[in-house]
Formats: structure tokens, C-alpha cells, sequence
């Protein structure tokens, strides 16, 4: 059933937002994959960049129609009409304190433009919305007749705004209620008392057939409704299958990375850690039975799950975490391990797979030679080619190789590299540093994911200086992949 | 009215996330000071670490109830006593799946049990909840009598938890609905639908009266339904006052500091952007009205409105920046001001207030010359003594001066203040580097606010090379600061 609209507009109004023409393109490709019923893909009236970015949209020839917002005006309209639209929405005022304080006219005449643009619009044949816009601060009353003069000028539907995020879900459903009654209706729903979903439902089961979101929640303020919110929630609780909820992820990390809005890790459906697992009693009873605390599985929403270690680890996820890396621990060191691993969580410390390797080394005195160390690193940084060198000790044998880079981390990567030849032709599968708020002297963490065939090894250092950190976890993480070559911790015919 | 718990514990759950005894002890004289009813400190049983964290909180003779969370077995019991809780949440299965497959009970010897451990816990003057695990998946008649059970042996509440985050608002109201027919009762949601809100409310007015939050909503997952959701929903739209609302923000920063999960910039109540406006047409409305683009006033959750510009800047928005700058426009300099700041906006970046500066001169013909410039800049990082030097332009006069620091980027900032001297007394008010996803060479973005007396501006760089990219954003503002002291743009007496 087609009842979600993503308005790629109100995302983009987010405060430091901006898409590129390609990036729209991009991002309709994944909405169309998802299945939205429409694409409102930009505000025509913005300017020339923002024309030619809609019509690159309208250019796709999508089963999604695609739309722009038109403020109440003529003008708007012609210029949507230039970008080839399916569609526009007209924003008319609603309420009083927008009818009166924003736009400076009355209710009849607000009625009376209204009419006239629909008429305007339909004229051009163009699908028709009208939003009345802080229609949740209108008198019902009004906002009733708001929609019937649109439905009797030809609009193909009328929407109840939540324009400010005001409102709550009772309202919505008698609102709602006696718009659905004079003709299709959508919802558009804010988050700022954290009830875009909530209204969101309410306007559904009072009869909406139509939902605007935005991907990741995006929008003015604290955005707007998550599309993979609402589209999980009414799959999962109502049955009501409105998207290819499989495109989700995808699509959430395509529009996180075109606006550089990171997901927050404790999102529903998207955030990173939505199928993770770290306390002892959620991971103990997820390795016995996915579904005892997932209430779907990561799968449905394109995602897998994940079991991460840490202060509230128990001996199940240490022992399977042990076993994905080939290692053999007794009962009982695999309990003196699940101890370590909390005291260091205690610490505040994230745990990493190899923070646990080196743990269990100690503990079943499995100890080993490191393969590879770092001596000395030295990069410099500022000037027009950021350089570096380092000295390694590989085997027992010294090793110094210099490298350059875009920065003082990328440029010691390259040295190590270097030095390392061919055993270090392993891939950089992740590189991460948290934001860094503060001072210049705040401690930055890195988190190196780095792979070799089917195998990867995660390392986390904080350290003030990033270059450090960022060398000595990548240099900790390849020791341990070649370690794993040189000398398993278990041999196979153990 | 105490209708809101938090619950330190499961906030605590979220992947990666360790709180230290000092950091509860903050967080706690935070909560207290908002007014929530009750803290669940944490969970005895996780290890001696834990337990001196949970009896650090009850030292602080709260008014808030201080709890721990307790599995169904009387040595949790115990361990909870030890930390001289006031009262414990005792946890037992509700739903089939973990009654038989998690515990490996029956739903027979699960309520002998329950009644047991309630009346054990009584028996010790504790204040008692009895949690339903997986309550949500539960059947309905099972689940009254596990209330009934633990009402019968003394339970203070018994608690309707949707553990998975699995169930929609009908099956939570009546659910909640035969509970509180039965005895007092509490509400858990989680957030894996994006429902945590929406539950949290249909358990309040199906009777509910305590509902367990985290603050920021973190928690296992998607995590807990958001303290400041719930507060600031129920405030406005059901007049019911639960807390100190002005508090929230100054706790969501605390927990964010001491959890290291930042906040995510459009989470309602507490996101970066939560009050900001970019639009135009927002940002010209909310100029003339402060209340029409904002569900409530920011004040009244602790925080203060912000301006933003970029591509959908208006008219109103660079001419009340520019005011607050000082700098005098005409009308049509300010139209073509702004159209470039649209232009700059379309090209996805961030536009600071020091961007519209450069802007405002390019476009007056207020040509300026610059008070600073860096010339030259090498940071060595990597080794024992992060060590930089800069040559700077100062008024024409070429300044050269080293400096050491924790890293490479705080080396160059003590090599740029030496070479200033006392020009170079101005505050650094924040400096920002977006997280970094993706490869060594990724483009940093770094955000730089300086500030001296009542006046401060705002950089953004973006470079790969970090060093590169935190001097010259720093360097800039210092320029921004020292030419306003120097040569105002509009003398006082224009």
C-alpha cells in the first residue's frame, strides 16, 4: 500500500543540510527502490540551483510521483511548473497566528487565494495538495472550511499540518476525523515533544491515507516523522506493508552520508546499535533464541545483528565472540576472561575483539611474540605534504620506511605500509574517530576495523594525539591478523 | 507530580556504554535535581564495581527513590541489600518464550517464585516492583495473574514491560487497563518501533503511574523511551508537570559527557537543532513571532534559540545576523548577501557567521585588510613531544614561534598564541571536529568558535588534513576577533 510521501524538502531544511543535484538523483534512486508513494523533491522557488536539482528528480521518470512545495502564490506554482513536476503541495495558512501574524490576510481571503491556486494548479494538471499550514494550532472549525474550499477547487487532497510539532495524539484523531470526512487526507508530523510517530498512527487509524516523513527523521528542529519508523511500526503492529522494509538501511545510510547527519546509535531501525547485544542476559538468551529480545529480525529491515562486548558481558558472549576467532578456552578461564572483559567495561572503557584476545592470551597463559610493534612514528603536518615515518620492529627484525598522505594519519598508513610490504596487504575495512567536542588537547578515540581474507580484528584507542592513536590501533590490528597467519592460537588439529 | 523513574541500569545496557562511580554520582544529583521519582542505580549482581557505584548513589540521602535491578533469584536480593537500596526491581519471565526458554521454569513454579522473592524483599523493608519480563508478549491472562501474584505477596507495583520494544498503544492500554484494575502500575517501553513515546502514553492513560525513562533515551538497542520526551509531551499537551522541565538540558549534556553517545542534532528537546532556524521562511517568521515556528519556548527546557544560515537562508535571517555582527547593509546589498549565502549553502557546505562576513565586505566594497594571516605552519606528531611552528603575517610584520601540546592540532594552537602574545587573548569558546567515517584521507570538518569580550565568531574548515584545517579555522576567527577591535566595521558614529 502505498501510503508513505518522503519530503526530501523539510529533510533538507535541517539546519546545515544541503543536497547536491547529484545527491537528490541518488537519493530518489533508493526511495523509488523502497517504494514511496511520493517524492517532494525540493522548493522550486528557492532558486535556479534548486529548479535544476527537482528537474534532474522529474527527469527519472519515477513510479513515485515527484513534487514541489509551493508557498500560497502563484509565481511558485509557474515555477514548479518549469521543473516538470508531477505535483505541488500549496502551503496556505491555517491558523490564525499564520493566517494574521505571518502572511498579513484574513481567513475569507485566505480561502479565497486558496481556491484560486488550486484552480491555478489543476488548470496546469498537476496533482493537487493543499497544507494548511499549523493546522494543529487551527481553529477546527476553519481548518474544516480550509479543506473543503480546496476539495471544491479541485485539490486532490488537503493535509493536517503539525507544522510546529505541537500537538498531540487525541487532537490529531478528531481532526483528522472530520477532515477524512470531506476528502483525502495526509499527515505531516513533527518531533518536537518527541510525537511525530505517535500523531503520525493517530492520523492513520482517523483515517489519513497518506504520511509525510523524512529519511532518519530529518527535517526543521527536531525534524520530522522517521519514514523507517513509521513503516516499521505499521508492518510490525497494524500488518500493513508499505515499503520494501529491506531497502531501509541502505537508503538511511545513502542520506546520512549526502547530509552528513551521522544516525544516532540508539535509532530504531537504523542506529547502530538497534541489533546490538551486550549484556550478559539479552546476549545469553539472543544466542539461545534470536526473537528472545529482538522484536523482529534484523534481516527485515536489511541489517544484521550484532553482539558486542563490554561491562554487562557475560560468559555466553565472551564464549562465542572466543569461538567466531578460533580460540579454545576451558570453562573456567572463559568465566576469569568474562570477568576481565567487565572490569576493563567498568573502566568505561569500550571493548574491543582484540582487547579481548589479549585477555585471553593472559588468562590461558596462551602467550604469543607480537609479529609486528611500533618503535617510533613521526609525522609531520600543516605544511603542503603531510609526511611520516616510522620504525618498525617486524619479527625481530627493524624496519623504517617514510610515506606521505593527505593528512599526518593517512601519510603514517602509507609508512606503514611501506615498511610492511606485502604482509600488510590487508584492508582498511573501517576507520572511525568520534566527534571531538571541547578543546584542542581532548582525548580522541579511534576505532580501526582492519580485514584479511574472512577475518577482521577491530582496535580501539584514545589517545590525545590521533596520529598516535590512529597508528598504533591500525599497527595493533594488523599484528593480530598476522599473528592468526603465523601461528594459530589453535591448531587446527588441536 | 513523580510519575517519571529513570533507569541508570538500562541506559547503562547500551552497547558501549560504562558509567563510573563518580559519573552515576553526577548523573544521579542531576536527576535529583530535575525531580524524577526514582533512580535505578544499577545492578548489583554485575560485580563489586557495580555494587560500590550503587552505594555511592544511596549515600547521597536522595529524595528520589534509589533502586537496583535484581534477576529472580534471592541472591540478587541480597546483593541489592548491601548497597542499602531503598528498593529493588525483581525481574521474572511473563511471556512464554522466557519462562520456558530463557529461565526453563514453568508459568506454575514462575509465580511461587515471584511470590517468594516478594515477600523475601518485603521481609527486609525494601520498596518492591516486580517487573513481567517480555510482558508485551505475554499472554494477557497470564500476565494478570503474575500481577495478582505479586500483589498478594506485597508488591509495591507490578510493571507492564514491552522488554523488546514489540507491541503498539491498543495492546499497551489494555494491557496497563487489567493491570492497574489490579494494583499500582508501571510502564517500560523501548524504542525499536520508534513506539517508545507512544506506549509510554497510552500506559499513562490507560492508568499507569511511573514510567521508566532514560535519559537521551539510551538504553539496550534502540533503547529506552526518552525521559524528556515523555516530560515535555505530557507538560504540553496534557498539562501534567513531572519534572523540572528548565533542568533537561543541562542532564542530557551531563549524560551525554559521561556516556560518550553524543546527542543527535534533531532529537527533540535536547538535539543541537531542536531550536534552531534555517529557512527562510521560518527564520523571517520566527523574527516577527517567536511563537510561530515553535511548539513551546526553548527557555523552558534550559536552553536559547539560534539562528543558522545556509541554502535556505532568507532575506530576514542575514539581515538579523548581520546586526548582530554590527555590520550595516542597504536592502539591495542584503539581497545579494543572502543570494550568496543560498549559493554557498547549495554547494552542501555549512555557512558560518564568518562566512557571511567575507560575504558582507565582498558585497559592500568594505574591503578590509587582514590583521593576521598564517603563512606557515609544520606540526610533528606521533612521538614523545607533539612539537608545531607557525609564521603569521601580523599587521604586516612576520612573526615565527613553536610551541608543544598533547597533539599535533594543541602543539599549532600554543605556537600561534606565542607568536601573538597578548593579541592572542581571546577564548577558545568551542572547538568541534565531526566525527570521521570512511578512510585515513577522509575531509575533516572542524568548527572553531573564539571569543573575547561579548563578541564571538564562528569558522569551519574542511580539509584532510586535520592540523591544516583547525589552524586556519582558528587563525581566522582570531583575524575576525582582532579586526573588530581594530577597524570596525561600522564606526559607532555612521
Amino acid at each position: 500500500m502505498r501510503l508513505l510521501d518522503t519530503t526530501l524538502r523539510d529533510g533538507e531544511q535541517a539546519p546545515g543540510v544541503s543536497l547536491s543535484p547529484d545527491e537528490k538523483v541518488e537519493i530518489a534512486r533508493s526511495l523509488e527502490r523502497a517504494g514511496v508513494a511520493g517524492i517532494e523533491a525540493g522548493s522550486a522557488c528557492t532558486g535556479a540551483g534548486e529548479r535544476q536539482a527537482i528537474a534532474r528528480v522529474t527527469d527519472l521518470d519515477l513510479d513515485a510521483r515527484v513534487t514541489s512545495f509551493c508557498r500560497g502564490m502563484q509565481g511558485d506554482i509557474d515555477l514548479a511548473l518549469d521543473c516538470d513536476v508531477d505535483g505541488v503541495h500549496i502551503v496556505v495558512p491555517a491558523s490564525d497566528r499564520h493566517v494574521e501574524g505571518k502572511v498579513g490576510t484574513s481567513r475569507a481571503d485566505n480561502l479565497e487565494n486558496t481556491a484560486e491556486l488550486v484552480a491555478y494548479a489543476k488548470d496546469h494538471d498537476l496533482w493537487v495538495e493543499v497544507i494548511g499550514e499549523d493546522g494543529s494550532r487551527a481553529a477546527l472549525d476553519y481548518l474544516g472550511r480550509l479543506a473543503e474550499t480546496s476539495f471544491e477547487a479541485g485539490a486532490d487532497r488537503f493535509c493536517f499540518a503539525d507544522t510546529v510539532g505541537h500537538t498531540g495524539p487525541e487532537h490529531t484523531y478528531e481532526a483528522v476525523c472530520r477532515l477524512a470526512d470531506l476528502g483525502p487526507t495526509s499527515a505531516h508530523t513533527h518531533d518536537d515533544l518527541g510525537l511525530g510517530v505517535t500523531n503520525a498512527l493517530a492520523a492513520v487509524s482517523a483515517g489519513a491515507d497518506l504520511v509525510h516523513c523524512t529519511v532518519n527523521g530529518l527535517g526543521e528542529r527536531a525534524g520530522n516523522v522517521a519514514l523507517e519508523e513509521v513503516a516499521i511500526a505499521l508492518s510490525h503492529v497494524y500488518d500493513l506493508e508499505t515499503l520494501a522494509l529491506e531497502e531501509l538501511y541502505d537508503l538511511a545510510q545513502t542520506v546520512s552520508r549526502a547530509t552528513g547527519v551521522q544516525l544516532a546509535p540508539n535509532k530504531a531501525v537504523i542506529g547502530e546499535n538497534a541489533f546490538t547485544h551486550e549484556s550478559g542476559i539479552h546476549t545469553d538468551g539472543t544466542l539461545k533464541d534470536d526473537k528472545m529480545y529482538e522484536p523482529y529480525a534484523p534481516e527485515t529491515v536489511g541489517r544484521e545483528r550484532r553482539l558486542a562486548l563490554g561491562k554487562h558481558t557475560g560468559r555466553a558472549g565472551v564464549a562465542a565472540t572466543l569461538e567466531e576467532h578460533g580460540v579454545d578456552a576451558a570453562d573456567d578461564e572463559i568465566a576469569d576472561i568474562a570477568t576481565r572483559v567487565t572490569e576493563l567495561g567498568d573502566r568505561g572503557r569500550r571493548v574491543t575483539d582484540a582487547d579481548l584476545l589479549a585477555i585471553a592470551e593472559d588468562v590461558t597463559g596462551e602467550d604469543r611474540e607480537r609479529v609486528v610493534d611500533l618503535l617510533d612514528l613521526t609525522a609531520t603536518s600543516g605544511g603542503a605534504v603531510p609526511t611520516a615515518s616510522v620504525r618498525l620492529d617486524v619479527d625481530g627484525e627493524e624496519r623504517v620506511a617514510s610515506g606521505t598522505g593527505s593528512g599526518p594519519v593517512d601519510a603514517a598508513v602509507s609508512a606503514v605500509r611501506e615498511a610492511l610490504g606485502s604482509m600488510a596487504d590487508a584492508e582498511l575495512e573501517s576507520y572511525h574517530v568520534d566527534a571531538v567536542t571541547g578543546g584542542t588537547d581532548a582525548v580522541v578515540t579511534v576505532e580501526v576495523t582492519m580485514g584479511r581474507d574472512d577475518r577482521s580484528v577491530t582496535v580501539a584507542r584514545s589517545e590525545a594525539d590521533i596520529t598516535r592513536a590512529s597508528v598504533t590501533a591500525m599497527v595493533d590490528a594488523l599484528d593480530r591478523l598476522l599473528a592468526a597467519d603465523q601461528q594459530p592460537l589453535t591448531p587446527a588439529d588441536d
